[in-house]
């Protein structure tokens, strides 16, 4: 029975919900067949995640290793393969809980940077699971600057083999996935010597187990590195070389061979193997990031109409918390910005996807572009949702502090996602360089890519906005929005090129600039998820709602962005106070509108209960009984051997001294 | 041996590091009674937390629960007094980590609601431990509105018992400390029935284990509310109760009783005991808050001093992260605000304790401003150093994400500061509650309290700042922050006026300004710290330095808060934007003059390596050693059944169907 406080939520729904799902899905046929991968995802008990707040680092890493294998037959039973159109639904049914997920990065790696001859070799064996693979880059004293690796691999012409070394502690392999404990070989990146030559960082197939016993290979040290924030459920490895040994034909080759006399040969262009990095960025933020935002508005709007709270009128029932502004104004933007990413989400995917036709083509002037929205939007999106995760979990007091919330958990593996694949601040760094790039041809009057021609159009005008009303118009905003970005790359351009006509080295004026550029880069992502979220609104069918919902969300998303950055927009009087005030009114105004559908909102992500796993957020709002139920389960509720050992003691020590 | 680059950073201290230590202690003797403390607690095995990272949540309730005893042994041995210098730095020498918290504040509560003849039975129970107490208030579904508890205790004058029921899944009590495994007693806050009338919330002494056998009392159910983000350490419990009759001079009894025939009696004045109230939220800052900002700043600033990573300039040797202006502008400010805050909380304790010798001599005056200071520096503050410690975490890249770090923790733990002792915006609507109150008095010349006099002080002038080095000035700062704090306050009082005056109910006007109301007290607390810091720092001795880089943090608490909340300070004009231009150049400025005694400013708060426990922070500097010594006896290393379970069937599948 589901609790009355979120039934009568349902009732009064502006929009169908089912056809708001379809839209996420991008059509009704792809919820039909997502439905069914976590159907058969979610009846079948060895990927039940029921006991996961429970569960020891140890206990989660053979639960997830327990899956993987189970994964296998189940793909084969179901006949899912990796090119069906279920595949992409597996890994979100499963809450990404499953282990060897570097053993498809192993796999891509050499497909990419692999001969034609290395992958006729490997992929097999990979695909068979004859071994299990991982991917070395990552080292103890390195990360981001791959030039600063100190793994070397030297080329001995008498054995026509690569000598591998970690030749200091911040050498050492850190981080790899799978291979702490898992894995039996690995792709380690290296610095290249040749007859005493540095040739810089190349991928070399190494085997860190023994196919018969698992044991460690000689020269082989590895291990686990320990207890982290999340991901208990991968065994995140060290590893040290020592005078490992290779054949000359495991260096991954497509790009850059050794000859057997030592001869060093550069091959082929390496402009697509970028791109493939580029891509990764992209194609993480639908499920681990994405996903976890949606998930913890679900949670925490949910439990929000349910927990009742004080009371907003003396004499009534206490309130459901969703009903205070403040509750409103901490939920309501994650939300919008949920949708407002998803579709600047599937804008970036058709933009990847357009590029990878023209770099087939041999067409490379998309990538400068690509990698500067890529690089820029993997920082801004991850960075928002996770601050969204958290204002979840802290919107529901106590009980999201409790794992059994499952806002912990989404919080914990969400903030990764700031670091991982390119820390946030570099990457908008990289985002900036383009930026500034794209301004000084602008001025130049050089044609630019596509989603920066926007940088030439410097109006020096002021908002025409007259009344709150007017700040309900896209044209208004996105206009606002698109003058702050201009403003923000237009006056770090002209701070670095005054310091660098004062005298000052280029690298230092750069360096004295970066808070700034990366202001500036933010506020080039924010535009365009703004002007995108706008445009894909106008294109949206209007039955159902659906339009009208849309836009009071792609709205309050533009509004919260000019309310909690006042000061972008105030700065030069671009917009007046007695502008920002309205803005604030019709802020303020909306978060009561979208209060209205906040579940219907929600519901239309269609996660299920199991898939949330949190005590809060079921469906049914049933959410006091759950906790208790699954409290009485937690093993804290085991005999503890502390009473016979301390308490009674204790207690007993002092009655005997009286 | 120390770590050279951390070495040199100490060389170049531009004040006495002993000298500032001191001056955070409170002194130099405070700073040896400390010490002796810290040495005589880490120096005793029992109380290691150097297997805390890999231990499980019953692992850490038996380890707190054994130290908690083995407490008692080791202050008598010391010769440590819960009246003596040395009591205050016990519990931080453990870093909290002990069992047992909550029977003091069962013991406070009824030394402070308790009659004298309960005081008299009770108190020496607890003391020499002949039971274990603690605290039960908040419900399954019912926290900061303590109207709404649902426990009901039903006198019977037949035999002289209340009768005390938990009559639904929501007035179970939920969350209490020491409860779930470990208490012998409580205190139960219920609604009290008397002949059918309900008399509200009243604190009632209930047994809810044996003495004999800790076995449950009958009508007693209770447990462990299971895993939490943090705190494992403690047995967070629940607790239904069924028709449990305890006698009636088990009613706490100070302000109220109930006589045999049943007549309710109200005396004396509970305004001490909403005092006592008030202080916990001052007393929890230092411990709870503060320190854990303290060690995140201690390790992330070390750590990025030994971390190098990519060019600042071609050819030479890759540069240390923090001689990054991105990420001197992540740390410097969470530095800049600890010492802040430090400072705002001596000038709370002074107060408060001027506060406790008025009310002891019946004066309550300062009862308002004191309960609205609290309210709104405990929220401002846990908010601010909960930010400040992730941004720290984040600052340290994937190893600050490993537990090893010890910034997970920190983070995980003073996460829980923003949501007990009162939810942080329910606090600041407190706050701002008082300010609308003064600002409407001191418009109508009616005096105010000290802290709020500035309200009177409506200036409608301008920043008089002409250049860049004026904003170093604290006039002109602290006048800027006044000016705001009058704004916001003003005008969301006139936007409360005008909603009334036409026509909206004082509720719903006051419902509709609440996200303003919050802006308004931050505001006001904001003022209250920088003024409060530049005011410090004019008092302090100038020599050895310390005034000098005191003063210095101060402009960059200060600047960091305008350039962060530029919108607040550009809106109504009264700073302009080429001011605001200003205030960027001397912020960015600080940073680079900061960066420079950054270590020796995390030196001078002098924690030991233990009670750091982080990879990441020692003293020596020595991060890569230390994280794979760590890593090597984490339980992730010992032998897993995965191998035989799930590899080894899978490789030998695969290899059997070839």
């Amino acid at each position: 029975s589901v609790n009355p406080d979120l039934a009568s939520e349902r009732r009064t729904a502006s929009f169908g919900v089912e056809k708001l799902t379809a839209l996420l899905d991008g059509g009704a046929e792809q919820t039909q067949i997502r439905r069914a991968v976590v159907e058969a995802i979610e009846s079948d008990p060895v990927f039940s995640r029921e006991n996961q707040y429970f569960q020891t680092q140890n206990e989660r890493y053979e639960a997830a290793v327990k899956k993987a294998v189970h994964l296998q037959k189940k793909m084969h039973e179901m006949e899912w393969t990796e090119n069906g159109p279920e595949f992409k639904y597996i890994y979100r049914a499963l809450s990404g809980d499953v282990a060897f997920l570097l053993h498809r990065v192993f796999m891509r790696s050499i497909s990419v940077l692999g001969s034609d001859k290395q992958i006729a070799k490997w992929i097999p064996l990979a695909t068979q699971h004859k071994l299990i693979g991982s991917y070395a880059q990552t080292e103890l004293g390195h990360g981001t600057y791959l030039q600063g690796l100190e793994t070397t691999a030297v080329f001995d012409t008498a054995t026509q083999e690569f000598i591998l070394n970690t030749p200091k502690i911040s050498a050492m392999k850190w981080w790899p996935g799978d291979m702490g404990r898992s894995a039996t070989h690995t792709v380690v990146f290296a610095q290249l010597y040749v007859h005493g030559k540095c040739y810089g960082i190349h991928p070399f197939i190494v085997q860190i187990r023994s196919l018969q016993d698992h044991s460690l290979c000689p020269g082989i040290t590895a291990g686990d590195i320990g207890p982290k924030m999340n991901f208990e459920h991968v065994d995140n490895g060290y590893l040290l070389l020592k005078n490992v040994r290779i054949p000359r034909e495991n260096m991954l080759s497509k790009f850059c061979e050794v000859r057997p006399d030592g001869t060093y040969v550069r091959q082929g262009s390496q402009k697509i193997n970028y791109f493939t990095m580029t891509t990764v960025r992209i194609s993480l933020i639908s499920d681990e990031v994405l996903t976890p935002l949606m998930k913890a508005c679900t949670i925490a709007i949910r439990y929000s109409v349910v927990r009742r709270q004080s009371k907003l009128k003396a004499g009534e029932q206490e309130a459901k918390i969703l009903d205070y502004q403040t509750q409103q104004e901490k939920l309501l933007p994650q939300l919008a910005a949920a949708y407002a990413f998803h579709f600047i989400n599937n804008y970036l995917q058709e933009l990847f996807n357009r590029g990878y036709r023209e770099i087939q083509r041999k067409n490379f002037d998309m990538l400068p572009e690509l990698h500067a929205l890529s690089s820029g939007f993997k920082a801004v999106i991850t960075q928002h949702c996770t601050q969204g995760v958290e204002i979840c979990l802290r919107a529901c007091g106590g009980h999201g502090y409790s794992l059994l919330s499952g806002l912990p958990s989404l919080y914990t593996k969400i903030l990764a996602s700031c670091i991982y694949e390119g820390e946030n601040t570099i990457l908008l760094l990289q985002t900036a360089r383009f930026l500034i790039k794209c301004f000084m041809a602008v001025s130049a009057g050089q044609p630019v890519p596509p989603s920066v021609t926007y940088l030439a159009a410097v109006k020096h005008g002021r908002c025409p906005a007259k009344n709150k009303l007017d700040f309900l118009s896209p044209d208004i905003y996105t206009e606002a929005y698109q003058h702050v970005a201009v403003r923000l790359t237009g006056s770090t351009a002209a701070k670095l090129q005054d310091l660098i006509q004062s005298g000052v080295k280029k690298h230092d004026a750069w360096s004295q600039c970066t808070v700034q550029l990366v202001q500036a880069a933010k506020a080039h992502c924010h535009y365009i998820a703004v002007k995108n979220f706008a445009e894909t609104v106008e294109k949206l069918e209007t039955k159902a709602g659906i339009q009208k919902i849309m836009k009071h969300l792609c709205d309050l998303f533009a509004l919260h962005g000019i309310f909690s950055n006042s000061g972008a927009f105030l700065h030069d009087g671009y917009t007046s106070a007695a502008q920002m005030d309205m803005v604030t009114a019709s802020y303020l105004d909306l978060l009561a509108v979208i209060r209205k559908d906040a579940v219907p909102l929600v519901d239309a992500f269609d996660f299920t209960d199991k898939s949330l796993n949190s005590a809060l957020g079921s469906y049914d709002g049933q959410v006091y009984q759950r906790l208790y139920e699954w409290a009485q389960r937690s093993p804290t509720n085991q005999m503890s051997p502390a009473y016979e050992r301390y308490l009674k003691p204790l207690l007993h020590n002092t009655l005997s001294k009286l």
